[in-house]
């Protein structure tokens, strides 16, 4: 075969514009071949989107590319218009591939392909800010219940659009899911269709080695919808079966079970393939691909174009160079940033540190165990799941139930340590966390990926509420540590501690000048330690990022003469009082800086505590934090487009 | 047939003695007939208990009874030992029926019964310092997952009991239940039995109005679980269930579907004939019945007993008298209180008057829906489902599900107004109502049973947390009203603002000294109205409880020569800077009071506010609010414990 078009890219990625989309769209007659000529382009540019922003869901996105495709392609009346039917995911992490699809059927603006996951351009999970993304998602378990109220809303408004939804299979395992389907029953609602883009694989590995969904069609027939099964990589079985959909359940909702394959379209990312023997991880869940990887891809995606296009006689494609490299690309992946330190300092990050010293605590106290919910490696758990088989429970994606069982483990004596990333842990299992504290129980919650960066992701992955949404529980206490020591020491502490804890962990990279910061002896909850001795005007921070930009403050100031004194408070939600009075006693100004939104956090509890002391002169006082939702983009644009970077804040801090 | 016993109460209530239940275990030998009779005795006590205390959920004690009965005397191995079998309901709703039984057995100390619902007595929902009591339930579907954790740790421990959970058929609506379900497969949980007490009527009415369940046996079967079911009421039919879970499923949990009748064991509560025709709504969730039902059940009750012993001759079960009548019984059912004022007036509740204004708002503008999750008459929607019954969405005990479609009908147009319980709608859908803020949705949602009293349901149902859980939530403003005045003003604030609106409603009487308190004109947000002009000592505060205590707090001081200004500031996460700084300008102390832990409150935002206007001297600060977890008890005894009576505010607020 010699259909390897001459225009394909080797190392200088490229892209497919919309004009491409439109010719082969246009010259391509057999609408099965359409749709996976079509889906192939945007297969490339999903990669190409993932590559250049250094992270991206990139499984996902293949694996759903050709449900997507046919939807827009054959299925959806009217898409992107007002009243046309409605199509969105509802696990999110797909959506570069959708945005993809969008751009290259001009409903999106094909400039944005070259932002993704950047401030001002594609969110790393679906915004409504975004044209044709109906609704946030990304926080998982949602999407039914939302389709169900904008159908609500439709027959109000007499309008008779349809609604389809997808979702992953990992995803089912969220309870919401369960309990939105009643509704749909009850409410005859024809209008709505879910896909399962059921690629088998979650997170971290294998649905069924997670949390095995057992027998989906069975459970959702249980629950009175209607059920069809079908390839879900193959546009002919996708055409039949949404057609015996609506033959076969006019009057309710159905579900469409989509048998696909991680990385469909792509050797290289397929699950099959990349998960070799002796592996137990997905590799290609989030990250950008290795370099090497990128280029077998692209090769093997441009060949299968190609040879589409050639069996139709249809000219190649014509791809156009990218745009100048953007600095995202010195970030290798969502948790990455760049050394800025120079010599031979390696950054490194919070939750593997904090997993060896969860493992350091268990060999020391039986009564250890730990809980996750499909975040294993996010988490730092590995090493404690290899050395500790026994006392580690995988619960998949269920917080709920996990938190639960959390209590059900302390009742049965054990002192459990519970995971999941920050913004699913603090919010989802809320209840629970609260009814385990009612209860007494000793539980330690550590949520990874906390703060505002790395700020990739976007915001459902951003926990800047966290603080807030669990300060009040009695008898929990919110630490974050700054550095590896910190780390460890508040392991310890929470091993040991009378209270429960909620361990706020970064996943920003820890550079060098949060890592020399001293992390305090012994910690004394409510107790902070000075790390840069300056005058009367000082600033109170937690977390790695916090602290590395304040101390980059510090200097900028120092350079006008202004002597900055930076405290570090890991306690988010108890301040000792007598060490404030010593700290606010001859104190100028005091600023707390935090990476949550400025309301119900670290500033709130120091400035209660501050005036409760009853000072005669308290120091000024202001709490830097977020004012609106955390922003989508590299490390450093986000934290100056907060106002969080060292120029910012030594701006603000200015006396 | 002869057969009342000569001790039988009329109207003076008696209760049964343990040493009698010992008796009749003892002299009954037909195993059916004992349970039959000591469930028939606990049913007595069930009742005594819940007339007593003036509130209690009556229907779900009876239709639990019998499998309660039956797994303590026949089923379970040493129950209330350390290596016991277990077992704890989920709902939690029926624990007076549980304690009743626990009292005849001789597992909880028997002079308990006559506390139910009172501060240091038997919680309105279980709650684990009482004995036996392995869990806080009451929020519902978290006891799978804790039964699940549980095994695990005894797993670890190496200890084989077996562990029973009582579910509703209600609370199968939350997701978490069906979440919970894949674990116990994957570990093949053997020690795990649940038994659904399948009454058909949750809080409400008809579980099948409310939200369908379909096939039960068929979902459980598809999640991968044994179901076995049976009738729940008769205690041979139990025996042959328990039986064939354990011969059919012997390596993995089950379930067994318990077909039962609320307000089973007596005629005057049973469903069948409590609806009658043309009434929809259950009689005998939670209040007491009127004394002339509670006569007709014990009739009927000691009948049913007498003519049980009769049979078998055993001597009459010889009750006794109640001891001295307790205050509780000023209070007639779970939301109300005495009537402290004198003269005519009439105290009444907020949430009739908030669906009334609602209605008024409804009428003005079409976008207007309610979204309600089994609460229909707590939250005041009857008014609005009869008069808008197709912009009323019904979506059972699914919050999440819920607050979620919540954000779809906002997607197509409409204002939803989203309605729970407080303590339910701030925390279990607490990501779901983040989730609608960042897409910028305009939603209310609108929390009955807010605050510290009413207290007789158990910290379960009072949302003290709830300021903090939500207060963060980017254009959320959180607002109490004091007086029916205040709350038609903030429904119709509500229905114009440009933010979301959580508005906090307590269910507790309004008495006339709150009735009578300005409102304020149109609300401006962030600002308070000073409701008693005193001197330059402030209290701030909202709602209707804590404003009438530090009303009758500012009587007291008053008599002693201090003049208390009283402010009502209904705004919990909001300040207006330049009021607050009006009002601190001279003042001498400032306190705020409020119903909510003493953290992430309003008196956090309001010290925030205050130490970041930068007064020269501020005045003394201090925030009063809950140290501990709330208290069961009645509102007067209550809110002395806390330090929220008028007394303990007045000796907290003098100089």
């Amino acid at each position: 075969m010699s259909h390897a078009p001459s225009r394909a890219p080797s190392r200088a990625p490229s892209w497919v514009p919309a004009s491409e989309f439109a010719r082969v769209r246009e010259e391509i007659a057999d609408p099965y071949d359409r749709a996976a000529a079509v889906s192939t382009l945007a297969r490339i540019n999903t990669l190409y989107m993932i590559e250049r922003a250094g992270s991206g869901h990139l499984g996902s996105s293949f694996s759903a590319a050709d449900i997507v495709t046919h939807l827009y392609l054959s299925e959806m009346r009217d898409p992107g218009t007002a009243d046309g039917d409605v199509y969105f995911s509802s696990k999110g992490h797909d959506v570069p591939g959708l945005y993809a699809l969008l751009a290259g059927l001009a409903l999106l603006d094909e400039a944005l392909i070259h932002r993704l996951r950047r401030l001002d351009g594609l969110p790393g999970h679906p915004d409504v800010r975004t044209p044709n993304m109906p609704f946030n998602t990304g926080s998982l378990g949602m999407g039914i219940s939302k389709a169900k109220g904008l159908i609500l809303a439709d027959r109000l408004a007499g309008r008779a659009r349809r609604v389809h939804v997808l979702t992953g299979d990992g995803e089912l395992q969220e309870g919401q899911n369960w309990e939105a389907l009643a509704g749909a029953v009850r409410h005859g609602m024809r209008e709505l269709t879910v896909v399962v883009d059921h690629n088998k694989i979650q997170s971290d590995t294998w649905v069924a080695d997670v949390s095995d969904l057992g027998d989906l069609e069975a459970k959702f027939r249980s629950f009175g919808w209607g059920v069809v099964r079908c390839d879900g990589n193959d546009p002919q079985a996708l055409e039949a079966a949404f057609a015996k959909r609506a033959a076969a359940f006019p009057d309710g909702p159905a579900v469409l079970v989509a048998d696909t394959v991680k990385g469909a379209g792509c050797g290289t990312f397929a699950a099959t393939t990349s998960m070799r023997e002796g592996e137990w991880r997905y590799r290609y869940h989030s990250g950008a691909p290795s370099p090497d990887d990128c280029a077998a891809a692209y090769a093997e995606l441009w060949a299968s174009a190609g040879e589409l296009l050639e069996r139709h006689g249809v000219a190649p494609v014509r791809s156009r160079p990218a745009p100048d490299a953007l600095d995202a690309l010195d970030e290798p992946d969502e948790q990455g940033a760049p050394d800025e330190q120079d010599g031979p300092y390696e950054p490194y990050k919070l939750p593997p540190v904090y997993g060896a010293a969860l493992v350091e605590l268990a060999r020391q106290d039986a009564r250890v165990v730990a809980l996750d919910a499909d975040l294993v490696l996010d988490t730092g758990l590995i090493p404690f799941w290899e050395e500790f088989p026994d006392r580690f429970f995988e619960f998949g994606i269920a917080e709920q139930d996990m938190v639960s069982a959390a209590g059900g483990l302390a009742a049965g004596g054990r002192l459990p340590f519970v995971h999941s990333f920050s913004c699913f842990l603090h919010a989802r299992p809320n209840e629970q966390i609260y009814n385990n504290a009612t209860e007494g129980r000793r539980i330690v919650y550590a949520g990874s990926l906390a703060g505002l960066v790395p700020a990739a992701p976007g915001h459902s992955h951003q926990a800047v509420r966290d603080i807030s949404a669990l300060g009040a529980i009695p008898g929990l206490v919110v630490a974050e540590p700054a550095n590896a020591a910190q780390t460890r020491a508040l392991v310890r502490y929470a091993g040991t501690a009378e209270e429960s804890v909620y361990l706020r962990l970064s996943s920003a990279p820890v550079r060098a000048v949060a890592d020399a910061l001293p992390a305090g002896e012994d910690p004394a909850t409510g107790r902070g330690t000075t790390v840069r001795q300056g005058g009367p005007l000082i600033a109170i921070g937690a977390g790695p990022v916090v602290l590395e930009q304040l101390m980059g403050a510090a200097e900028l100031l120092a350079a006008d003469g202004v002597e900055l004194t930076v405290v570090n408070l890991p306690w988010l939600n108890r301040v000792d009082r007598n060490w404030l009075a010593g700290l606010a006693r001859g104190a100028q100004a005091l600023t707390v800086v935090e990476h949550h939104y400025t309301h119900g956090g670290q500033a709130d509890t120091v400035a209660r505590a501050l005036l409760e002391l009853g000072p005669a002169a308290p120091p000024a006082f202001r709490g830097l934090g977020l004012t609106r939702l955390p922003g989508c983009g590299t490390e450093a644009e986000t934290l100056a487009a907060h106002g969080m970077d060292a120029a910012s804040l030594a701006a603000a801090l200015r006396p």
